[in-house]
């Protein structure tokens, strides 16, 4: 290990080299006008495996960008680990509010800015150039190690649970270590240890057959916004929780060190109202039930609405018809169909005379995903980065949903967990993207000692 | 008298071709491609009433299409009635549903149809026509009458009240009658007595300062769709009935006399529920109660409503801004602006925390309309109606806005009363509009008998 250090060291200079490289290349998934940037960056990926050491590196297909995938076996009674990333970037618009333009990569104060370099390019470089250090060093891992760096992430991973079926037995491991992800706040070092699924719908309410007039008919003829925006009030308490008989069905209490966590937080509630533009009296006015209800409890949000005339001025119609879209953040235990057939069931049974309801879900949905508490190689994780910093990482969740962890239970049976470098403050969908130098340097460090602890433990 | 119905009878034939010709033109005022054909329905009206006998006939500019007066004064001793009427129509769409083209009138079962001959030119004719027969017969009318016939009912009359202000010297009469409005029911004789008023206002509620992404904010910011459907809610109670301190203030329990016209009117409220397409149970259950409330109870009602993402799918989005478009329908003693005002407070009482509340009126809005249960004229055009037709007539309400009755007494200080011999079913606002020939010769020989007790009374 010191002398894989000494090397990363020697040739930091180079990563950042290799960094700016990649940073350049305006792999924009969303955008066909990036296609052929996008190739080149899937070719980068595939090189830099190749010059680390990787064997079997190959562009997998995928019906949309392709994936890139390498692997280094040392010896097979060794563990495996798969690594994951994405080489994809979110679209830099608006191009104005850049300081240096994004796919120029420029080094200020510590940081390196451009699109992408936090999310994920920074990050899913550090395992690559560890790999090769040991192997220029040592001339093998000290585990197994395969690398699935996907070209789709930004726009919805549509082919990856396709990939990940195809390819199952050449991605088979032991556990996933995604290189994408990042730390909750830059003064702490933290894993993310569970975050929410998410199911969506729509709900539909009729009252007459078409518009009315609403001086011959108003007071009489059913008001379809009226009942609506009751079905909704219904949705949730006083307290802004759910109120849906059934909503909580499968779930547990949550991880006890999730909670231990957001207690050692502190976390401020009213810099987080600042934050967000609310300069009104918070609704929830402590930081702890604030964080647990964002990373813990399951939501019922309501995402949009229509009904009746929406243009300007007014209309004296009474709609024959409203109707919201909605989607649920779920916990570990809450099933994507029978959430939606609860709150189907809530609706139902409250609904007014004069009106029919329709529930529309959109999409199967996806479950929340969580670390087991209990999986040896978050505590070899956790160690690595207790030792390197200072400080025990929190064990902190998150409110979004991130699909892959799901994807790889499903489809490869095996865990996985984030070991990113990454800061969720560094603007990685907003202008001005950064990534810290020193987060750099500390993933590389981290990253050698995390594949020397697992091959121990 | 005997002499003029004698002379209406002898003449009807002409009466009835004068109302085809008149229908003819298509004045349709929304549109801008029937300008001309609305000046040609307004030369038609003013050539008529020369004929009739009419002094002082003019088309008097407004800013838009022009009215049209006219004026027989037989002996300033007398009392003096201004007619009330509009020459244009509702458009004709869609004109595939015609059985026969809107502007060629057709005689089918005792009705003639085309766009406009219920609404309201064969009702405006009638009084020009009896008028016609008194100068023909008599040599002069029993009163005094003004005529004013308006191009822009169907538009909303937007230059109406500045056309009175204007003209107030000239338009000066004792009392106003409209050949404009509708008999309730094709088998029972009414008089309008009484329509609601109106006033818009939109509701606006804010939270953050931009949307949120739903997984890394759900539950803990401020949902502006949840804030909002929550305090429409809080506006209406079980029964339905708007639930806002201060919102009857003002008001009186309603005429007896319309009361027992809704008790003898024996209304059918599954058929109603029928006629708007909801095939659910009904809301009101009794017609009495449902006749009560479009009539003579005010209302509030939603007639839009919009916040987040209303296009296709889904979107995971907490919406900073959501909004409401309201209208309310006043009864006597309500006040337009008193009643926005006392919705805001309402609302701001019951503003949930994080939200901002912003309550904007449309326009002045109107008072409701509401003929002295007491006028003489009014209890003269009663006893016309019971004689002719054998039956008291019912005394009724309309739930919808007539702004001209206000807009009379606002100007020239006048009451004003509904004569009309349109039925509401007679299709109007729909394809396939007709007018019964029974009812314009009832029609006739009610305005000449209505005249000559006027001039009594």
């Amino acid at each position: 290990m010191s002398n894989v250090q000494s090397y990363l060291d020697a040739h930091f200079n180079e990563a950042l080299e290799d960094l700016k490289a990649f940073c350049r290349i305006p792999s924009v998934s969303t955008d066909p006008a990036f296609a052929e940037d996008t190739v080149a960056a899937a070719n980068f990926v595939a090189e830099r495996l190749q010059r680390a050491g990787f064997a079997s590196v190959e562009l997998l297909e995928t019906g949309g960008h392709p994936a890139v995938y390498g692997e280094l076996i040392s010896d097979t009674t060794l563990p495996t680990f798969l690594v994951y990333g994405h080489y994809d970037v979110q679209p830099p618009d608006p191009l104005e509010k850049w300081v240096t333009p994004p796919f120029e990569p420029d080094e200020r104060d510590g940081r390196l800015y451009a699109r992408g370099v936090s999310d994920d390019k920074g990050p899913l470089l550090i395992p690559i150039i560890v790999a090769e250090a040991y192997m220029k060093m040592a001339g093998r891992l000290p585990v197994n190690l395969k690398v699935l760096i996907e070209g789709e992430e930004e726009s919805g991973s549509p082919h990856f649970d396709a990939t990940l079926q195809t390819h199952r037995e050449r991605l088979a491991c032991d556990l996933v270590i995604s290189a994408d992800g990042a730390m909750w706040r830059p003064d702490r070092p933290s894993m993310t240890v569970a975050s929410r699924g998410l199911v969506a719908f729509e709900v539909t309410v009729d009252g007459a057959s078409k518009d009315l007039h609403s001086g011959r008919h108003g007071g009489s003829a059913p008001n379809a916004i009226a009942a609506l925006a009751a079905l909704l009030t219904s949705l949730h308490g006083e307290d802004g929780r759910v109120s849906v008989e059934g909503f909580l069905d499968g779930t547990s209490p949550p991880d006890a060190r999730i909670i231990a966590a957001i207690e050692a937080a502190d976390f401020d509630a009213s810099a987080y109202y600042g934050e967000i533009g609310s300069n009104k009296p918070d609704p929830i006015d402590n930081g702890r039930e604030l964080l647990i209800r964002q990373w813990l409890e399951p939501t019922l949000e309501f995402n949009g609405i229509s009904g009746g005339y929406q243009g300007r001025g007014t209309k004296t119609v009474i709609p024959a018809t409203a109707s919201a879209k909605i989607t649920c953040r779920l916990v570990a235990g809450q099933e994507p169909d029978h959430v939606v057939a609860v709150v189907k069931r809530h609706l139902e049974a409250r609904l007014p005379r004069g009106f029919a309801l329709k529930v529309h879900q959109h999409g199967p949905g996806s479950s929340a995903f969580f670390v087991d508490p209990d999986l040896p190689a978050l505590k070899v994780a956790e160690g690595v980065l207790a030792d390197l910093l200072g400080r025990e990482p929190l064990r902190v969740a998150m409110g979004a949903t991130i699909p892959i962890g799901a994807s790889f239970r499903k489809h490869l049976g095996t865990e996985a967990f984030f070991f990113s470098f990454s800061t969720s403050d560094e603007d990685y969908h907003a202008p001005n993207e950064f990534f810290r130098l020193a987060n750099f340097r500390i993933g590389l460090t981290a990253w050698a000692l995390l594949l020397e602890r697992l091959a121990a433990a």
